[in-house]
């Protein structure tokens, strides 16, 4: 099996441009540090600049644009998911939990304030991405507004991602292929189906497409996590901007060194293709969500 | 000025009654510890289990029958707002911020399990409040579901209550009376501001009526504050089931270290009567409502 040819460049540019739409809904949405709650604001405003690729409003827009959602109401959508996936960065970080100094070539949060401040930035992001997906730009059916958020908080929750992160600090070398992918489904997988169920979502698509987006999400969250892990082994710290290596320095189980570096190269493979298959009729027409499992196979950061 | 008579007794049984009604609910509404993610979700009812009484699912409970709303929806909100109101407390128990060993007379959840865990457990707390407002059984019409999470995301927010705990870790002994019934009335007051709105918003009541509720819990909120902020002076560690004299200990204002004792409970006293005359012609339809703040005054714990 080969990786399938796709435009490469014309995604790069494509996540890139999302990535600038998300950047300015961000700076939109999020408050302006004023008065004496000040340091909260600008620690919440910190960890969001840290940027990224913005992967998850980026899966957002395309599976809404592909069900005929204006980009403004996804870009709330876009800002919450990202608020949300900030929040778990800042707390998985925290002394008590990863303990790391460093992010995207950064100093974390609780290094650049404080612990305290911490904890409450990352409560204060967790609880605003709820206040963007309610506020009535988001959409004009509140029906559409209360299936995202509760549609985010089992995503989020403690069967979701917090369920995952938990495993994830508890789990040891005992555990099988089907483990981490059960662990990592939670961890990391749980937000990406949100991001491609957003979309079928907030263009009251059928219960069949919202099933469709979802199954791609599921695969193409294996292809992400795989291929992190293999940065964690292949890459440099320079390249990612965080701490490499530290999977094997914790004993910590993963695809990779589960199936070897070529079991877990095909095996991704293998998923990626899986997930377009799941697009079903889509696909031709979602040509950045077909390419993005295969990008993910070449990404070096 | 003397307090106004009022049926204790009464209150009393009523406020027990509705922890009854809130303790049900959140056992059948709170997840059973299962599979690897148990952990997370045994400290998640321990935090809950510590008990109390349950005031500000009172507070949604009495001021939903108000309005004609049914126990079963408010009892989805009371539920809500004890997770929100306890994941604050798992957080700001935390080493990082109030460093606390002991709530209600039992370790708390960092001490009964481990600093992740209850970082982990406090914000699946969170998480799981707004899936509890978002869900079908709170409300037939998703305008007011999404209505309970804005306005719970706001309340409990960065402008809310998780600016008033930063404002509070950061206050110092300039604070006068303004600025300590500012920072309490986002650190406490806005939480009780939701409670006592909630009503209004499910029975989908006016402008009015919910702008009445609102100036009720501002000043209810004002003598729960200072009447707490009595019990850590002259209360015992035994009846308050917390650590008492912390306020003085970490030279932190409150409204009885500015007034005085005899000057805090007179104006406890003319904001129990402010509370009341909010109320309007509900007063006489809400007798426990009414009630609530002359009893608070006599609290001795």
């Amino acid at each position: 099996m080969t990786a399938r040819s796709y435009d490469a460049q014309s995604l790069k540019t494509a996540i890139a441009e999302s990535a600038g739409l998300v950047d300015a809904a961000l700076d939109a949405m999020l408050p302006q540090p004023s008065g004496r709650q000040a340091r909260v604001q600008e620690a919440m405003r910190y960890a969001i600049q840290a940027g990224g690729k913005r992967l998850r409003p980026f899966l957002v827009l395309q599976s809404a644009r592909l069900f005929g959602v204006p980009d403004a109401r996804a870009l709330c959508v876009g800002a919450a998911i990202e608020a949300l996936h900030t929040y778990s960065l800042v707390h998985d970080d925290l002394p008590c939990m990863d303990d790391d100094d460093l992010r995207r070539g950064r100093p974390t949060t609780h290094i650049a304030f404080d612990e305290m401040t911490a904890v409450l930035a990352g409560d204060a992001l967790l609880t605003i991405a709820f206040e963007f997906l309610a506020g009535a730009q988001t959409h004009a059916n509140a029906e559409v507004r209360s299936a995202l958020v509760l549609r985010l908080a089992q995503a989020s929750g403690h069967v979701g991602m917090i369920g995952g992160q938990i495993i994830d600090m508890l789990a040891d070398e005992s555990f099988g292929i089907a483990d981490v992918i059960g662990l990592q489904g939670k961890k990391t997988g749980q937000l990406f189906q949100f991001s491609c169920e957003a979309g079928p979502i907030l263009g009251e698509a059928s219960a069949e497409d919202r099933a469709r987006l979802k199954a791609y999400a599921e695969e193409m969250g294996v292809v992400f996590q795989i291929t992190d892990d293999l940065l964690d082994v292949t890459s440099t710290a320079e390249k990612t901007g965080k701490a490499v290596g530290k999977d094997a320095e914790m004993g910590k189980q993963t695809l990779v060194t589960l199936l070897g570096i070529e079991g877990a190269r095909a095996e991704a493979l293998r998923r990626a293709q899986a997930a377009v298959d799941a697009l079903g009729p889509h696909a031709a027409r979602a040509p950045q969500l077909a390419a993005l499992p295969f990008y993910l196979l070449d990404r070096d950061s």
